[in-house]
């Protein structure tokens, strides 16, 4: 099983920044992480501050079973985001470490969650594994 | 480790109707795929149709390590569900069955979200055993 | 034919109050009025201020023929009566006594409309008769 | 009993277009319905499409003892029906066919209704009865 | 002289959560106070969760002199509770503990105020003793 | 202890227009009034027109012990008001005679009240006799 | 000196009904109070309820010196008209016999006044008179 | 018959500035314009930018047989003076000098109109002259 | 081939105002461009200023290949035409000469072109031309 | 004379992703397409997924004679590419394959078409031809 | 040169107040500051609480070569202040001490901006140094 | 000291067109004119078109003492360069050549504003001059 997880804008500052709050773990934490809990998938790390390469690594992920995505602020601005998420017909989810909902008003409406299966936020990057297992089990067996 | 799993309006018809599009599984069902999931923990099942009664569970609830929660149409329009969620002070995680943000206007403002610690949707009742996980795993180790 | 009638919050004071407004009529005078003239149906008459009793009540009437709903101001607040309503595929026919636009703006809103067949308001107690005689005949022969 | 059955614009196509969704039955059938329901009211039917006629004709209908309107499209731009409904004194009930709070938004806000005795949607034809009923027993008895 | 006091959602918690906050003081305390300050006055005291019975007690409180009413988080979403003050007509003042207009948005906006004789926000329990006041000397004499 | 009673614009013209509505009491009445129920108390009485007057005085009146504030119009206009009464950081409670909530629209917000202690309305001079009590008294003992 | 005065939707009813509110006088007698002020003007009167009829007048006064226009209700609702005024460069003066910013939020826009020279309501039929000298004396003198 | 001429800020400024847009006339202008036209009207002139001096100055007026009134700027903010205006009930008609409905968008709405007996704008200082030809001769003969 | 080229208001006095803006060339002018350019289809050219005429027109052209439609202002307040073009089920083209999103800001709606097959704007006489085109190749060969 | 043909985000997924919606055609096809019609037109053809590459595009076009422009997503987001267009003045229309008023609200408003000479929507591959048509013949001739 | 630097409501308490926060400088201390930095300006220094003093302040600087403006909460609500910069046709710069857009919703808008050569907010003191820099150098050399 | 100038979409093209505007000065003129004013200061200048290269130069920048940043159109539609600000935690002046506040509603609005020391806009280049004597002398000394 191929899964694509996919990180946007700022999110390679992870646990180099303000570790009290976002704690000391960086995206390579997280890739090791996600790849020892789930040995039997072949995952694709990828992160980008730029619209534009995320929209490109979608398209690369035709074909793969799935896709954690994390597209932090574009997540509210990015119509071409949402519009690749629905051109690849891949399952993805989207996934946020803070709960957006408890931040500004802005960061409360999601342009690419009507096209994803589901989305996963305010639970840190165990937010990522829970993704990943929607993907493996998506029929709660 | 107590948790409460505590569903609200409409859930009770949950497989009764239109079983093709919310699959054939009941509320029962669900009641014991968690707990074959998770021996560990000591469950609560409850559903209502009645705000009121909901926020009298959630009381009950203070001192529980954990509260699954499926609001449904309250989800959207219970102001005091929040307050009541936010008096208790146990982590809770807010659950949708489908994905509310692909629905009507009025299902993608959730008044409850800012006071939960984060939110699952859109993944059936896979939800409510990742949100399960993620209670007890909440560092995602 | 089973017809459901369903009266929500404030109306069991239909006719105690204000009689020089809403008429001398009461919940009872109206029963008795749709008893006469559809002698021919079996009816249920409810009538609560709880939004969980309704619920609870539009779901025990799965399988009956019809329901005639006057929600009372939980038409313009409540989206768990709307999906109820949707759920139990019962034909169900809204019903105001007053004309609600011509009323506060929060009264011109109808969360419940969409997912009704039809809406009779400002008529009075003949919207409840015209509102049964739709489910009677509707083809309008 | 002098009655105006008043259809606004595109009504003139009934029946002929779409019979699948809106039935076979053309204006002249619900015509011919309604005289031989209520044989005892003298009926006027007109129809336009324009919004101007519309306003001639409910000048034309002062002294008439009711108006069955079913202004259609105009029902949601038109300030200008609203004044001669208002002007002129006659009790008038708002019909639509088609249930408009299922519709896109724009047909949900009436202009008219506020001014109208009362108002049926989503019964298709059967709502033209009804309102005539209304107009005939406005006492429920 | 007889007066209801009605709290509504949440309120039963008080003085057993954030007594830093919302001080040590229980609803059984609130209700001593007004007891022993008001001698003169046969009290009602009612707390409920639900919306429904907070309707069922104010139609019970028809011919009462007056009502105290603390509807917490209905202030903001309930019609239905707006509704039942306008038809029991008995002078009825609107109290809560905190300033709501220094919380969030949707606190901001009292669905039940205008038709309450007066709103008194902010002022913790000393807001009720103030209410009764008002409704023994509604003259400033 | 010394509270100041500042009056806003057009207030000076109390008692002396429409007495049947805003009753035959004038300033002058009320300052009397609160002077015989509080002989404790030292007040001093101001009522401007000028919004620039309302805040020098509100800038006078540092070291006091209270303000009763009744900025009438200019509560839904005056940032310039709020950050007078934020700065000073003297105890404050917003007062209006009549139920701003039972009138037009722009009258419910008000701009002030997020940085007021409490706020009272619609209790008429009463309502000036409560907000000094509060101040006296503010633990509801 | 050629004016059109052209009067919109409804106005020809006027004096006909409800004498205590508009007034007794008729658009007849309108035009023969503006005929005896003013003798020297070449007036031209038009009525109509067709939104298109107004704009072919209005097309059809090209060359006119002024135009005295009440667009009634297609004030609010009619680009259309705006456009025709727009078009045709005659100085226009917009009338309304009532003060329209005390009756209902939507007659407080005017589409078509921007192109208008000026705006004149609240007065009544004197409003008429003053519209035809401004374009007799637009320099105040 | 004693008139008042309140003119709001900057109006002072008047043919002082832009000559070529707002014309060379000046205040004084005006007010020997509208006294030479009205030589049987006893007229007060004020001007001031001060919001405070308008109200006191629009108090100062009660038992005046008419005002007409420039708000200018504070026609769009102020409230404070729309309640003088209600509250000295003395006919007032307001006036301005350019058209404020092609100008920006916050300049359309007036606060100050409901509470006014007519308005006019775009005229000039002609507008001045017809608002007190309104004043005298209300009735259009 | 048979198209229906339908010009709104205002369109008939094309070429004969403000030339230098519009051009020169007239509705005439027009027809005959497309006649020439386009000898193989049969062209019917009708314009109104009348909303209901429009409709009347459209009704008329069931049947047709295709609608070349300039709707004008009515393209922004008129439901009936877009139901219309619903009704008819003809290939629409929606027509600007100007750029309408250039303009004011309540010219950037179309209540119409969601019904239709495109839209084409800014692009003066041409973009009928285009539209014919469209019409007769919609498959871009 | 040179044209630049400009596609926007995700277009160069065009004709293999859902070719019974889209068409088997691929962005080379268009571009074969363009050519073959027009022989005498220097086209170059670009498409990126990056908003930065399209402006960097835009400014390279900079001398160019016309700009056919699909922006795409960007279309509703970028405030940057309008900037872009402003600053070449090149003449630029706006193009989309499917009529973006019939899909979701936000992608009824285009912050480049006031900066585009014109817009073509909805005529699929034909917009493109048409576009470039109207780059070589802006006069209709 | 001669500059005015003007200083709107609550600023006479600046430095006297929360020290912590806003400093221990007060206008004095601005004052001299600004003096000594520019020995070759010709300050006027002027404060109020008032609106109308404000305006009367800028009528009276007409002539001089720059304003610096802190119009502090009059920033958001007086067009009378937007009107008066635009009439004296001064260049004038809008000063903030701190982040007005990092503050409440209604600090965002600036109504005098516009009107404005620019505006520098969140620099504390110096952005009045840096504002009179900008009036002395305006072509950054 | 180290400063990042750094410059968004579009300002590539400065000085190379309409001059007579933007002046005729290049990005190279005012990197020139920064290190001639300021020889102390070690300048890094950036300019790009992507907002995810802006990204990058910001993530660059940390460790920085000072960023002057021209986010230009990213300014109102960016959360991610908003969030990349914050993130780096340098000190942080936004600046607009032209005034923002003075151009079309959407420009208003600043994302990154709230998350920077303060604004400077409307100065041209010297807002860049300006900012960076706030970076080296925050204490206005």
């Amino acid at each position: 099983m191929r899964v694509l997880v996919l990180n946007g804008p700022n999110l390679n500052l992870l646990g180099t920044r303000e570790p009290e709050t976002y704690g000391a773990k960086t995206l390579n934490d997280l890739e090791t992480l996600m790849m020892e809990r789930f040995p039997e998938v072949e995952f694709t790390f990828e992160q980008s501050n730029h619209e534009g390469m995320l929209i490109d690594s979608l398209h690369a992920a035709r074909g793969y079973d799935g896709i954690v995505l994390n597209a932090a602020a574009y997540t509210h601005t990015s119509i071409a985001l949402r519009d690749a998420i629905a051109a690849i017909e891949v399952p993805t989810i989207e996934v946020h470490l803070s709960n957006v909902h408890a931040r500004e008003e802005f960061r409360h409406r999601s342009l690419i969650a009507p096209v994803c299966r589901g989305v996963i936020s305010g639970l840190g990057m165990t937010g990522y594994i829970l993704a990943t297992e929607a993907l493996l089990h998506p029929d709660a067996t």
